[in-house]
């Protein structure tokens, strides 16, 4: 991964090695599409992201600039340094999965993000027995005050980028989420591509 | 275990195996007192309650009389039939542990809920190289329409019970949390002991 883009294709997932100090531009090309997001340190696929970690550190049920994404050990992995679309990323749903979409009555084989995430990580020789909770970029929950949650279409538009900062040195997983029964990707429930792109320093700072 | 209450002690953690219909009665004896709970299904510990996919199963943030507890695979282990406080139990933070009570400026070898999981495992012999999330039973976090969680203490009294049946055969392991730092345990900050007690049918609708 560097400085040009790279696409993580609709409906798949990709895993790539960050540094400490990198930052992870993505951008939701089309506007429309859920990134599923997960890190893992990179001498330890176990110590994962930790979503009640990162509501515990930050206080808040929803990711934004500024708050930390924690591992399953309470250690920074990833910054939200910057996001264009100034939204409010989801933390509470779980990944999309085989079980679901046969709940939701679609054929079997249909893609799905949790096991776009083993593929992913398979491609760097890695696996893990279980799928880990995701930080859902893009997603839009909205809660009600009785705890009620729904499932919107983004509000970002195309070419909206957030930048992550790695805070140690770690596998990053992504995927373009393939949901195309909820309107979760947009009310055209067509999921696309996202981009990713690796840099030295913020570029949403530099470009700015 | 059996209709006989045991007790989980102050600041500790317990495990018991538990049988598909059987039910789990909770007791908070003194009232003041958070239970982090924690599933692992009999023939696969990697198989564990998992809150992203309760949240999701339940489109709630909260766990309440009615909700089920899923597994990281999207499976019934436990649903809450009964509730004498009708209280929103907490799904969102995490364990207490060791990390955290290091960030608090405690000293080392504070008992926390993550140990107490391993601890009681352990005690079964069974082990996991993570620590899943926790429902957090009787824990008040009220959220706020930004998102941000307060800690506040129990609104339940002594005495007041929640009632779980087991929907597939599995370990359950109960912490009676050692967070004395904030008031999450009361105002007096004085961890207690918890009561449990296994039953071949609802408890709740016999005393009713």
């Amino acid at each position: 991964m560097s400085q040009e883009q790279m696409i993580v294709p609709a409906s798949h997932g990709e895993a790539f090695r960050v540094k400490a100090g990198q930052h992870v531009l993505i951008e939701n090309v089309y506007g429309n599409q859920v990134a599923d997001l997960w890190a893992l340190a990179a001498d330890d696929a176990f110590e994962t992201s930790s979503l009640d970690q990162t509501r515990s550190v930050n206080s808040n049920i929803f990711f934004a600039t500024g708050m930390t994404l924690m591992s399953s050990r309470r250690r920074p992995m990833l910054t939200m340094v910057a996001d264009s679309g100034d939204v409010r990323h989801d933390t509470l749903l779980c990944p999309c999965s085989r079980e679901l979409y046969r709940q939701l009555g679609c054929a079997d084989g249909h893609r799905n993000c949790s096991d776009n995430f083993h593929e992913a990580l398979s491609a760097l020789d890695l696996a893990l027995p279980f799928t880990p909770a995701s930080l859902n970029l893009f997603m839009n929950v909205p809660v009600a005050p009785d705890g009620t949650v729904d499932r919107l279409p983004p509000t970002t538009v195309a070419g909206d980028t957030v930048v992550l900062r790695a805070e140690m040195d770690l596998v990053l997983v992504l995927s373009a989420c393939p949901q195309d029964v909820t309107p979760i990707n947009g009310a055209s429930r067509t999921p696309r591509d996202i981009g990713v792109s690796l840099h030295d320093t913020n570029p949403a700072e530099v470009t700015a």
